[in-house]
């Protein structure tokens, strides 16, 4: 089977006259990077409907003349205002010069870094936009395991609670309603003896929301980078824990909080006690001493505005080396497999240069996830992280999916517009959740309705990027903001919805068992009907998969031309008829259906094949 | 005088729709990027005319209702298709989400990152674009000493020959046609006892093209970084040179070529010698064994297509650390000011960061500027380079000024565009040159009109940037193309144009008097009339400058109305009466004049004091 890449079809009229103002190109960051060591990607956005065709005119600076050519570019998707074209480029000497030639039936246009040129080609390459050089150490390289990763998170006081000798003082009963200081007894142990539910589910990663030493149940305001809470267990436990995660297939990923501190903090209670002649002084902003560690305006910078977390000076030469040390240590010593960065994007870009030289040269394999909620693009250059925790995926998500109140084309724009925000290789790790400590449940958000549910998680599942559930989602957990939505892990089988469960089980196995689910191309293929239907399809030079949703309560009938292939349900395995040259299916009120193409399909546009 | 910094006059049309798909901002490189660390800038575009009024609201996300302001946004330049503003943002705790409202007399739309917003403001923060912290460490920090140089650039073997013993063999004689392969036997005693012409001209910083051996004339193919070429000098004569530019008031920035070196360095010899087996196999990107250095295919790469430059590897450990003790050699040995980076563009941006940290350890007021023909955004931001040499803006000038194809509009929109191009502190270095090695003479791309010459070094030298002047260049060195333009220069003072020396002495003196003319705000009075005429400001908190250009060959008067101030001729002093609310000049053909404002001059809008 065979299926090469295929463009969106495209509306634009004949005749249109091409609107400059609104390309876009720009020979950096999203719009231009290398994708591998010999593949470059180019993008570039033109106003919706507006241009027909795009083609990139590449050739080597030194020697255009020998070393040209020129490449047709796919339009990969469009928003409410554009569409997208990408190439991939592979020149000869990983070096190349460009520009882009656009038309409609009426017009072309060339567009280069010196302007827009009507009527003729600018001569090359005077002028043209530069790529100079493919540099392996300035590609953006993310681990290969983490494109095939589901990932799990927990927050380890709620999940499990497996050694009551450790509880802290005051610990609930567990299943209590949580107040923000509650505590409840969770710990290490508790995730070892839970790591085959883990297995039975069949996530393959783990993220542990912070383990050190901190006074918080959350443990977001550490106290000792070095000790695991002893509420939660110690080193020896941890190594347990990873040890036989590592034996079951299971990577662990811990969270860093590196932007700020508890005040509890030995250095910073040394500049409290100490001032400026403390030797941490530099550690951390101090605006003038002595240090006033109280009240909503403290006067040094904190998270946020509470002045019980410090924010330390990571540009401070020991302070850094500190916090490398401590990256490097549980790296080295416990073999974790990544770290998750809390409020990542208030540290400085050259702190996580750093620490990604630390990370990577200790396991190059690393996964490393800042937690960034705003365009995250700086971070995602190859030199900094791999990944962020995607909030304006789920978002755009539970918008869409809680009700019928968004369109399924105003969704399949959103969708489109996130996939063009960053490189491809990020898009592939980048962290989807649906919730998390720091938001309402996902059930909670889709207003109790599993079907909902459902939709929404197959919609995760069979979508690019690395997906993460929230403990608990998977039995029906609900929950509004936080406290409410950091309730205790429900273990009876009798109070779990057993059956979301095996659904879970079922969508991540199926993920699992196929490649282009993970990494295949992604295209909306029916999305701006009338209805409240979806079509969409993950597709490879192998295989193809296409999902079919009613975001409706009312029964659905859906058509879908294809040209070729041969489908069948991808769980049940049961053929699904050719109706003509489509396939028609009716769903249920917030139904759906996986099919998986399984004979020969032909290019869109060829003849079927059987 | 209080001059406060005035936007353009908006020409929208009342009810004119705003067109969403034509804005354009990002959270990062030259649309959101702090100035220094107290004072952020934002820059959006719109398309031209289209919008009225835009307002920049910012607030802190941790608690936007106590810590909100809203900014009136400047429209600071036009190009052809776009007005572009600007915001300077100074928050309360070096953090702040935003986004923006733009208005027209009909509309108005709200522009946040999660996208466009008709009926109301979107309640902040969330989806809203956020500056997450100011890190110093983070900010492009340009030298002071840059903002205010007036380079000189000097081709060794062809500015002077101090030393006769130490000529290359086959030395031809001085003033004779340059071939690509002649020498004539310029060297650094040369430079040394022309050190007074150079002062006496007011330059304040020589920038050298390689001086390290090397078999060729321009010695861009290097054989040994460490040594000085012997038919320039040794070690000791640099020493001489630098400490005697340095007592006289003169900065002096070498030349690094590090992306390739010669085929005789022995490194490169080794691996031709030794094959695979080399230690120095690392340092280059072979493809396969036996190396070929022959040929215009050689198995290696290198720079261009010519088999005798082999790229270095410089993301190999060995061949870093090599060419970063260079860098520390020269600096801390000789006590160079800054380098100027060949081929800085196919050069890794990994290594550029430590060479950037090398370097600024030693120096933290050395000037790096990068070899970069095209858009240079990705090294101006703060980890690798200062300034990179403004090819754009040359070819913009020159385009203008040697004849009247272009249009003033036209050349105004090319000028706004390249102000928009990076972030105000790298336009405040920009290396700003009229001509280098690498192009022919500017007198000779100007047509060999003097008058033509003198427009465009004093747009050079009352523009934003750092003016670079190419020897000889201001005694009227003509020249095509290498070789053509590498011409020896000229001593004999009967054959240098004296009068044009005169010329640049003087717009030199007047640059280096008067601060607002290199780091004050630029804007166009007059550039969309129907003559050839041209009108431009320059002023900041304290002063102002007015420029008259008439880029024809007919004489023209040129009318322009002032609210307050009084003014003179910059050079001569004398008054110049004004003409109502105005002033009417009339120029020469390609003639000009300059105006300083020298008593209270009210603002915009406000009436004149006296």
């Amino acid at each position: 089977m065979a299926i090469s890449r295929h463009a969106l079809t495209s509306a634009t009229a004949p005749g249109t006259s091409i609107e400059l103002e609104c390309l876009y190109h720009s020979p950096q960051g999203k719009w231009a990077y290398a994708y591998n060591s010999t593949t470059f990607h180019l993008r570039l956005r033109s106003k919706k409907n507006n241009v027909k065709r795009v083609f990139a005119l590449t050739g080597d600076k030194y020697d255009w003349e020998h070393h040209h050519q020129e490449l047709e570019m796919l339009k990969v998707g469009s928003d409410a205002y554009f569409d997208y074209w990408e190439a991939e480029v592979t020149p000869e000497r990983k070096r190349f010069s460009y520009g882009f030639r656009l038309e409609t039936d009426a017009e072309t246009v060339w567009m280069v870094e010196s302007g827009f040129y009507r009527k003729e080609q600018p001569t090359p390459p005077g002028g043209y936009y530069e790529m100079p050089y493919i540099h392996e150490v300035d590609l953006l390289h993310v681990p290969e395991w983490a494109k095939s990763a589901v990932f799990y998170q927990i927050m380890p006081d709620r999940f499990a609670n497996g050694d009551p000798a450790n509880d802290p003082e005051g610990t609930l009963e567990w299943g209590a309603t949580p107040a923000s200081d509650s505590f409840f007894g969770g710990d290490l142990k508790g995730i070892i003896d839970h790591l085959d539910y883990l297995l039975e589910l069949g996530v393959t990663a783990l993220y542990l929301t912070p383990i050190f030493q901190a006074p918080s149940n959350h443990k977001y305001d550490t106290v000792d980078y070095g000790t695991i809470d002893s509420s939660f267990g110690d080193l020896e436990l941890l190594k347990q824990l990873v040890s036989l995660a590592h034996s079951k297939g299971l990577k662990v990923v811990l969270d860093a909080v590196f932007n700020h501190t508890s005040a509890e903090f030995l250095p910073f209670k040394d500049v409290i006690e100490q001032g400026a002649d403390s030797k941490y002084a530099n550690w951390f902003h101090i605006y003038d001493y002595p240090v006033k560690a109280e009240g909503d305006n403290p006067n040094y910078d904190t998270f946020g505005f509470f002045a019980g977390m410090p924010k330390l000076n990571t540009a401070n030469p020991e302070t850094k080396e500190y916090l490398l040390d401590i990256t490097r240590f549980w790296l080295s010593e416990v073999q974790i497999d990544g770290w998750r960065l809390d409020v990542a994007n208030e540290v400085d870009h050259a702190f996580w240069r750093e620490f990604r030289q630390a990370v990577k040269e200790i396991n190059p394999e690393a996964f490393i996830i800042g937690e960034v909620w705003s365009d995250s693009l700086s971070w995602l250059q190859g030199d900094q992280f791999d990944s962020v925790m995607n909030y304006p995926f789920s978002d755009r998500l539970l918008e869409f999916f809680r009700g019928e109140e968004m369109e399924p084309a105003a969704f399949a724009s959103h969708i489109y517009g996130l996939l063009m925000r960053y490189p491809r290789q990020a898009n592939e790790v980048l962290f989807n959740l649906l919730a998390s400590h720091d938001t309402p449940r996902v059930l909670t958000r889709l207003g109790g309705d599993t079907r909902r549910l459902k939709l929404t998680v197959t919609f995760l599942l069979t979508f690019t990027g690395t997906p993460c559930i929230f403990y608990g989602d998977e039995i029906g957990l609900t929950g509004e903001d936080d406290p409410d939505c950091r309730k205790c892990m429900i273990w009876e089988e009798d109070r779990q919805d057993r059956e979301l469960f095996s659904f879970y089980q079922r969508m991540i196995a199926l993920r699992k068992e196929h490649e282009v689910l993970r990494t295949g191309h992604f295209r909306f293929l029916q999305s701006d009907g009338d209805s409240r239907g979806l079509v969409y399809e993950r597709f490879d030079d192998n295989s193809r998969f296409t999902v079919w949703m009613n975001n409706s309560s009312e029964p659905l009938t859906l058509q879908q031309s294809f040209t070729g292939g041969s489908w069948q349900d991808a769980f049940s395995g049961e053929p699904v008829e050719m109706d003509g040259d489509g396939i028609s299916i009716t769903l249920e009120p917030l139904g759906f259906r996986i099919l998986r193409s399984v004979a020969e399909a032909a290019d869109d546009g060829a003849k079927p094949e059987n």
